[in-house]
């Protein structure tokens, strides 16, 4: 644990049901005249977009809607809905949707009040000025997006993921509504879910946590050891919902100032070469890199053994440690996850590659175990059928 | 715990060894010229307010030091301050010290940037306006006003404690550095320790806590478990320091959102009109109000038995809840907290006073348990020596 830290939180949070009623009141408090509502058509089909529309109709602001958001946003989605905001004059923007909608409406906000073009600031702490204002509304439980730093793009010539972490890049608020979630399927409330626990394991574990990110950590394992299999295999249980909703916004806290570990360093070239969901790539590779790690942080993996209702009082503690991962691989099988790496694709002779990329990754020399390429090579093949 | 919750944090915190040392590069990153320092003699004498003046020389930041900053600050040394950083030319101000001076440090900072007397904005959510930035350096474990909306401040006529509660009073960087609390005497160590843990622990078991403010009370709780008693008694142990100075932070971050609950109640008035300091008040209720208070959240009290060390397994949850009274009694002795209310002059005929004004206090409706003024006067009584 490093013994000097920062920590700093730009957005605001309110958190609760039907809290997106209160969205006219923080436009107005933001300042804002007239909203860019930045979506996915999903949502819109799904009826989700009106529960946010509906206020803001009611209250008389005028608004836009940007809906070309596509999973594994393309970068040049951004310069579109900056397009989409000037053309009609928007001061404010609303990013509805998961990590891509979120992701896209951030970046947007930061070039409404920057100049060039969003790939200048890929990076970290590139953005010299504060962009106009976001509202995120998250309807996954998962991402975080609603508090973080980071947009996650998607260049589609190249294939990379490029990502712009600043605190410019922050919403305003984050309006988090549980009641948006209850019509999330199952497979999507699994893989997201099993997003937001990587978050705060990975945060938790990694070399760069400090004391708030920890306490963060714990409360949404907690929260999630408790929820997420009632979350998916009950969607309209809305405590369910209220306490994963809760888990991905917390866990976002934590590993807002850490950084992650290897499983979100795999999880980038792999998502992006063979377009596995990002949930879902975390899911199939949390257990094993766990399998990984657990040596090198014997008290953690024990704690987290303790959350997930696993027996530890009666084992030595790298048993119980490691019953953390037996945990974690059962909880993820459980809700559905079963995919193998070689079902999207995955072969042998793309791992050196794989490795390559990941071991570039900012979130490798934070990870608990210093992997070699060897070793990342060796958890993908753990994920993939044997030919 | 409330289903609805807004969480804020208006202050960017740093911590760690040795960061008094870039006390310089902060004021410039605030924008500040010349810095008004608010502290007491006792600090200048201790040397401690060299550590920060060094680095200002070194950067050549010019400042002025106002340091007539008392135990129970007179709500008159606002103006004070303020006139002399008026005077100055004072654009910044670093509050350095305990409570006292950080509270007053924190509403010269409004009044520098609001119109009228400090007086009008007392209660909460009065001021308007954004003041000067604040740097808060806390030199004692246990206040958390560097992170705290509230500014508590003494009317020397009436006696009365004047609290003012807002986002704008929140100092725009916490400066932590445990190394300035390494010769606090063990007496303020056990009582400014103390008030910390009943900030923590009254937050975490009061009607408006909420999960990010649970995540924090159940981190600062831990620390304190671990280290109050090694701070007090071995004051050099660099370690324990961090883990109080750390503890009483997240404690802050907790009970921000949340209020506190019968202690702090009651301690405002008996602190005010019979001079029994703060955390001492604090420290002597606690376990009193924890034994009216555990009944009705018996959960999160076997929770904190469990956090003191006390074996909970082997019995009942409601005898478990018990054992967290134990508990604290027993660590406000260890740490050498034993007087009586009747050694500070409160005598049976004060309490229906003390009771009267402490019902009006804001943190009674939160309380778990609601109290009528007898019950207050009735744990009063426990602290004093029978005539």
């Amino acid at each position: 644990m490093s013994m000097s830290f920062k920590y700093e939180l730009p957005t605001k949070i309110e958190f609760g049901h039907h809290v997106i009623q209160k969205l006219p009141e923080h436009v107005h408090a933001l300042g804002g005249s007239r909203a860019l509502i930045v979506t996915d058509p999903g949502l819109i089909e799904a009826g989700i977009v009106d529960q946010a529309v509906q206020p803001l109709l009611d209250a008389q602001i005028p608004f836009d809607i940007f809906s070309e958001i596509e999973p594994d946003p393309d970068i040049e989605g951004v310069p579109k809905a900056v397009q989409a905001a000037q053309k009609a004059g928007c001061d404010i923007v609303i990013g509805l949707g998961g990590g891509s909608s979120l992701d896209t409406a951030k970046a947007a906000g930061i070039m409404l009040g920057n100049d060039g073009d969003i790939r200048d600031y890929v990076g970290i702490n590139k953005v010299p000025h504060r962009g106009a204002p976001v509202i995120a509304v998250p309807t996954t439980a998962g991402t975080g997006s609603e508090v973080t730093i980071w947009s996650v793009l998607t260049d589609k010539q190249s294939g990379a993921k490029l990502s712009v972490g600043s605190p410019h890049n922050c919403p305003a608020l984050a309006l988090c509504d549980p009641m948006l979630t209850l019509t999330l399927p199952p497979h999507i409330t699994a893989a997201t879910g099993m997003d937001a626990l990587t978050h705060a394991l990975e945060s938790y574990v990694n070399k760069a946590t400090q004391p708030i990110s920890e306490g963060m950590s714990l409360q949404a394992m907690t929260l999630i050891a408790r929820s997420l299999r009632t979350a998916v295999f009950h969607g309209k249980d809305v405590q369910a919902r209220y306490d994963m909703l809760l888990a991905s916004l917390i866990a976002a806290l934590a590993f807002n100032e850490t950084r992650l570990g290897i499983a979100h360093a795999l999880a980038l070239p792999l998502g992006a070469h063979f377009h596995i969901p990002h949930g879902t790539v975390n899911a199939m590779l949390l257990p094993e890199v766990m399998e990984f790690n657990y040596p090198s942080q014997i008290e953690k993996f024990k704690r987290i053994a303790e959350i997930f209702g696993e027996r530890v009082a009666e084992v030595s503690d790298r048993e119980a440690a490691y019953r953390s991962v037996a945990a974690i691989r059962q909880l993820k099988e459980d809700v559905g996850i079963t995919q193998s790496l070689t079902s999207y694709g995955v072969q042998e002779e793309h791992l050196d590659r794989i490795a390559e990329e990941a071991m570039q990754s900012g979130n490798i020399p934070v990870n608990p175990r210093m992997p070699t390429p060897e070793d990342l090579k060796q958890i993908c093949r753990k994920l993939m059928t044997p030919s």
